[in-house]
Order: structure tokens, then C-alpha cells, then sequence
């Protein structure tokens, strides 16, 4: 089973999350790419982080939205949404030459992440822009999204990630974050689902059944010192029961 | 003989210079990477012009001052110039391929490019960046400066460029553009020179004197009506002289 | 009569429009606050310009995209928009008291203009904003559009537009640009069209229907040399027929 | 005596500093614009603080470098740089009049703060913005600085203010960061030099001469733990030997 999670996410002078924690915690790091969060010299010093502790790097690409941090929709046409990702995509491949290791798949952030989960207009440029750049990539989208669907049906190789802060429903979709219970905050409980998952391929879902869940990768936060704490619960907790964690690209 | 002119420059909604016509006149495209101008949508659509007719591709990189054109003088930190231009190189290869040519070289743009001609500390900084990327990769840089020697001392293959419409001091360095003559705006003349410069290796200074220019290209502008036809005129004058006209990066 | 048009909206090194030119035919300006279009300087040269003439200034308040020139939907929370406006009409304000002017409407510009003429929640976030930082300010809005009533309710000024160049639906509603006919070409027939509503406040629908519109002023477009023109001729026809043209916002 | 500090320096999802700890130890409020860091949203969060607590609002005006929190030098023209501090005093001043308050004075941040200490055209540059958008405002210089004496000369108020934290030369320069001890960390002598400087007129240099030091505001940070508790330290020291802490502008 493989760890990612979302690094490289300081600015300038500003600080977000603990790379350096969470680089001993992950497998696959999300990293960002200058749209939503990032700038190059933090970036490359995370690359350069993951390159000596063996972690595979993702572009995390994202909306132009920085004051936004790539949380808001937008509705780019479709000429701009695939150079946005050819873009962030590339300079992520330059920094990552430069930190002795290279990109190896994309995952989107935030908004677009949820929007081309469901919205195959924004799915197939993402799709487009990722065959364009390098075919040999993988693409990371939720588990059980339509989105990977689309992403097979055009060649390009998909991993499905589950969420292990979030609660799902009967149908393996997420709780929305609209509603109590959507977010645990259990690092124990949040361990032994993740153990759970990994196991048996399913998890209780929030009414009690227990759901099909096809996940090659666990995706955890970083962002804050509980963050933190949880993520190596989890990875102490798979460990522990003889879990092997590697990342799912090579 | 190379010539070579800065393409990509337009940004979003506004228009700067007019591509298509001298990707008809120029063999390289020093073009625009998001800092200075180019968005990512534009940008590729003026990489694909490039890969139609075979012009060679390079990479325009600048300072991060898009408002300001990248024509003020910035002081980043090493570690912050060294990624920057990083970023910039690999975000015009990830699109590069995706128009499905590639970066051959790199230009530093604006204040930038007057900068690192003179001050080592930048000009290592760009020369570790580009090193770091692609060792493949080649400089283009203003013919006569230091910057020439500090490159080539790294091992990394530098080209010298001439400026068409540009006076010359004594000493083969450019006649300050806050002086009179240092701008030359006759096509005729401008063209006339160029020959001069491809068959003789010299140019007459702005004092008279006979002076020595090692250049491997020719840059010209296209920002304007003028400026293109003016470019135009250079390429008819040489092609008419039988001057082979080619990129130096191959 | 009043008769406005989008201006301030150079960037940088990228020129938009013809200020100069088009401060000689509206009575409004509507200037750009630096969020879709429009640096500090250019802006100011704009205010000074508009300030000569006895041109009244209002606020083209956008979305923070300028590489989309604000023409793409984005949904920014409450809390952020409301922030936005202020800021961007404070912005302007200074900017016009540094000119020997003062900002007296504010317009929203592009996709969030469309956005607030049918969305109540962004409707009243901009609503909130204009009588936070000033509520002697006049709203420019889309005549017949819902935003008219939200505004009058809060107690906000409200003044309505037409399109010089736009068809009407039988409705009222602008004709989707998507479908034919939607934008006039022809300036005699729009000039004329202009003078029809000026003296007896209806137009021809794109059906032929007689519609009536309640407008205040006119908006045209002075973004290509043909734009200008028509603008010029506008203002020469209803000129040319006693309409006293004068700013609705004094 | 007034005590200020520089605040609304968190950019969207990024937090800097704890605003609100430090509106209870600050009278005087540098309050971020945008451009090396602030969004509407947090800045418009922060002056409704100042708002409630009676803290006075300055504009902490800077170069526009997001990347470089303001801290690069740059060399923009008279024309770019009058109109970016316009343009950020006004946007503050919106922001502020939407939070029931105005903004009394500006303090230059980082780079421009230190170059218009001594450099005289980008100081008349400053000078010349504030003049166009309110001469009733108040310049925060640096207590001994060429710059006090060019606004003086103008007609512009100026305020001198002294840092906490930082040892003085012999002829009340500020000893370069660069140099052993120039950064004084422990907070109980920090607190008993600015006793001193109140009571006296004078601090002790970094080669234990007394120097005058003419300052009308001591300056203090918030941007980390240890910060803050510098900070409340000086206030409790200065308020338990009954100095009176207000505003220097009202």
C-alpha cells in the first residue's frame, strides 16, 4: 500500500506543514506546482527531500488561485485548463531533474480535484494534458469516481487514492464535508480503518455496511501538528501489522 | 548564420508582437515562460508555430515581475534565482513536448539578461540553474561580456548574439540606449550592417572604427509593424546574399 | 444621456484600447481596479486623462483573474468577495483623488457582471460592499436584470445600461452571444438603434418586436480601431440630434 | 509613546503572526496592502480588530513581490512607484472605512522601507503618493534617517520610530543585520532598553556609548511565539513604569 499526501505547499516567506515530518511518513508526496501554493526554491528543497528519502513525487496541479489556494471553482476553457497542466507539470519535471529524481503521476488539487472527478469536460483536458506532457505518467483520482473510467478509457494508467480522514457512504462515495461526521479526527480509529482497508478492501461505511473501497493509495494531511500525528499513527499502525508500504508508481 | 527574435509574448486578453509572422523570419524563438509574459495557453499555441516551421525553440526566462515586463532590476537570493529559472525552463519543455518540439537553449530576458552579462554572482546562479536541468541545454548570450568566459568555464556551450538595431561602442559593448544613435532605425542600414557582420565578422562603431563582433545570431525585434519589417528586410538581405540562414542549436 | 465604456485596461508593457480616443466620446468611464486588468500607473494615467475631460470615473470591479481578464466564472465565499470590491474601489479611489477626480459608480466587470445580474448570493455580496466603503455610490447594472431591484431594496443607486452593439430578446434579455445575431456590426444601424431607445425608450427585439428598455446609459466598446468608431458615430448621432450627452452620476 | 507592529501579513490560506495578541499590546497598526502580503479578506479581519481595540491604522505600503514578502530590492520608475503606493493606500483605505476606521499613517515595509532611508528619489517618489492621496497623513521613517528631513521639508508629517530588537551603532545607525549582535533575542533587556529610551531620549550602543535616538514610536514584531511575548513584555515593562501608551497619530 502506498502514503501520499500534499507537500511543497509553503509560500515565500509563509510556512505550511511539516515536509520534513511528513517525508518520513509518506511514500508518494503531492507536490505543488506554483498555482495553488509553492514557489520554486521551496519546491525544489522538497523535491530535494524526497529524492534523498526515496519518496516518488506527483505534480499536484491546480486552478491558477493562489489568494484562493486553489479551492474555488472556475470554468477555464478548455485550451487554457490543458496548457495550465502542461505547464505546472513541466516545471515540476525541471525542478525534480534538478533534485536528482523526477515526476512520476499528477494529482490534481482542491477544486479542480473534485471538479474532474464528476465533470468530464475539465476531466478529458486534464487527461489531455497529461498524455501531452508524458503518457508514461499516472494519473491519482478518488477511488470509485467516474473519472477513472474516462482515465482508462484513453490509455492513461489511474490509481485510486481513499481518503483516511473521511467518512464514505453506502456507495463508496465521500460524506460530504457538509455533514456531521464527514471528518474523524480519531488518530486510533482513523488507523484501524486504514488497517481495515487495507486488509479486507472495504470499510464501514457511515451508516454501519461495510463498502467496497479499490484503493491503491491512502491519502493523509500534513498541515497541522494533529495532522502530523495522525498520519504516523497510520503508518506506524500498517507497519506494525506487516503492511508493505511502498509508493504505487515506479 | 542564426537569427532569433523573443516570441510568446503576449499574455491572456492582451497582444504583444505578431508570432506568426516571424516565426516566418526568425530559425530561433526565445520564447516567453509565464514570468515575464506568456500565459500557458498562449505560449503553446506559439510552440506549435515553432515545431510547424522548424524554428528552434529557447527558453525566454526572466525575473518574476510580470507587471514590470521583467525590465526592473530585482536581487534574488541565489537559491530563489536558481529555482526560478529552473521552474521557467521546465515549464517550456512540458510544453514544449506537448507542441512536440523541444528546448534547445536559454536566453535571459530584460534586466535579467543585462545583469547576469556584468554581475558573476547572478550570472552563476542562471549558469547552475540551466546546468542542473539539462546540461544539453545552450546560452545565448550577448557577444563580448563576461558572461561568455563564466559559461564556458562550466562547461556549458554558449552562443554570442549581435543586436541589429543597436549601435556598437569601440569596444564591441553595446552604445547605451540613454544615448543618442544607439538605437538604429533605417531597415536599409540595419540590414546592410548584418551582411557586413555575417561576411566580415565586423561592424563600424558609433565612432567610425572597424570593431570585431563573435556572433552566432542576429537578434531582432518584432513587437511592432516596423520592428517586423525590419526583420523581414535582414532576412532578405542575407538570403539574398546567399548567407545560409539556421539555428545554432540543433 | 450618459454613454460608457470600459477603460484602464492596459497592463504593463500590453496596451488595451484607445483611452485617449475613446475619453473624447462616453460621459463614464469605467476603469479597471488591477484585478482583471489595469496596473497602478496605466490606471492613473486614465484617471488624469478622464479628469481633464470632465469624464465621470466608476469602478470596474473583477474577479482576481487577470490572465482570464476576468471573464471566467469563479466562486469566491462571501467574506472574500465583499473584501474584493472594497478593496478594489478603495484602490481606485486613491488613485483618483491622486488625479483630481473621485470615484462615483462602480460597475462590475465581465463574469462576475453576469454573475450578480442573475445570482442573488454574489449580487448582495457586492451590494454589501459598495455601501460599506461608500454608499453615495451608484451601481451600473444590466437594465432589466434582478440585480436592479436587490440593489434598490438596500437602499443602493442604481442606474441601468444598454448595449449599443448587443440584440434584445423579446424579453428584454440580451440575445446569448452564442446564437447569431447577437452582436451588431453594422455602426450606422447601431447609432440609429441608440437614438430610437434615446427618444422613446425601446428597440427593436432580434425578432422585430418592439421592447422597451429602461436604460440610463449606454455602453460601448473601444477595444479595436472598428469599436472606436462605432462609439464615435454614436455619440455624433445622438449629438447630432440634440441629445444633451452628460454623465448619469454627478 | 506609541508602540507598533506589522500586522494583516497572512495571504489566504497562509497565516503570519498573531494578530490578534498583537492589537493588545500595539496602539499603532502597520497594516499589510496586498502587495508583499495581505488578501482583502484577512486584512479587512484585521482593521475590524484595530477597529474594536482603538488601534491606529497604518498603511504598510511596499514593492509589489508576493514571492519575496517585499523584501527584494527594486528599481521601479517614479511613475510605477507613486502610483503602487497610491494605489495601496487607497485599497487600505477602503478596507477600512468598510471596518469603521481610517488609515492615519504609512509605514514603508522591507526593501522600500530601507532604500527610501536613504535614497532620495525613490524617497520623493513615496513622499510625492502620500501628498497626492492625503496630506493629512503621517510618514513612519526611521528615527535618524535622511528621510525624515526630505518630507519634513514637503510638508509632510513625519513620525521617527526605533526598533526593540535591534542594537544601534555609535551615530544611531541601526548595526547591520549582517553583523555579531546586531538582533537582540532576550526580552527582559530588550524591554529595560526601551525604558531607557522613553525616560532618557537615549540607548546605549552596541560599543556602550549613550546616543540619542529621536523616536516618537518603538517598533516591535509578532511573527513568531518568542515575538509576541517580546512584545507584551515591552508593554507590561513601559505601562508598570507609568509611560503612557497611545497613538502617535489620531
Amino acid at each position: 500500500m502506498d502514503i501520499n499526501s500534499d507537500l511543497g505547499e509553503s509560500f515565500g516567506a509563509w510556512r505550511m506543514g511539516d515536509d520534513a515530518a511528513m517525508l518520513r511518513v509518506v511514500t508518494s508526496a503531492n507536490v505543488a506546482c506554483g498555482f495553488h501554493a509553492g514557489d520554486p526554491a521551496g519546491i525544489l528543497q522538497t523535491l530535494r527531500g524526497a529524492a534523498e528519502r526515496g519518496v516518488v513525487v506527483g505534480a499536484h496541479v491546480a486552478y491558477p488561485d493562489l489568494v484562493g489556494f486553489g479551492r474555488r471553482n472556475m470554468d477555464p476553457a478548455s485550451h487554457e485548463l490543458v496548457a495550465d497542466v502542461i505547464y505546472q507539470i513541466g516545471a515540476l519535471q525541471g525542478l525534480a531533474a534538478a533534485a536528482g529524481t523526477r515526476v512520476r503521476y499528477v494529482k490534481p488539487h482542491g477544486a479542480l480535484y473534485n471538479t474532474i472527478a464528476q465533470d468530464e469536460r475539465q476531466a478529458q483536458d486534464v487527461i489531455t494534458a497529461i498524455l501531452a506532457v508524458d503518457p508514461g505518467l499516472t494519473l491519482l483520482a478518488l477511488a470509485g469516481s467516474p473519472l477513472v473510467g474516462w482515465a482508462r478509457a484513453r490509455g492513461l494508467s489511474v490509481m485510486a487514492e481513499a481518503f483516511a480522514d473521511r467518512a464514505y457512504n453506502d456507495d463508496g462515495s465521500l460524506v460530504s464535508r457538509r455533514l456531521p461526521g464527514a471528518v474523524l479526527h480519531d488518530a486510533e480509529q482513523v488507523a484501524r480503518r486504514m488497517l481495515q482497508l487495507v486488509q479486507t478492501g472495504e470499510l464501514p461505511s457511515i451508516s454501519g455496511r461495510r463498502v467496497r473501497i479499490e484503493a491503491d493509495s491512502i491519502c493523509v494531511h500534513g498541515d497541522s501538528p494533529g495532522a502530523v500525528e495522525m498520519a504516523q499513527r497510520i503508518h506506524a499502525t500498517l507497519s506494525g501489522a506487516g503492511v508493505a508500504l511502498r509508493p504505487f508508481a515506479v
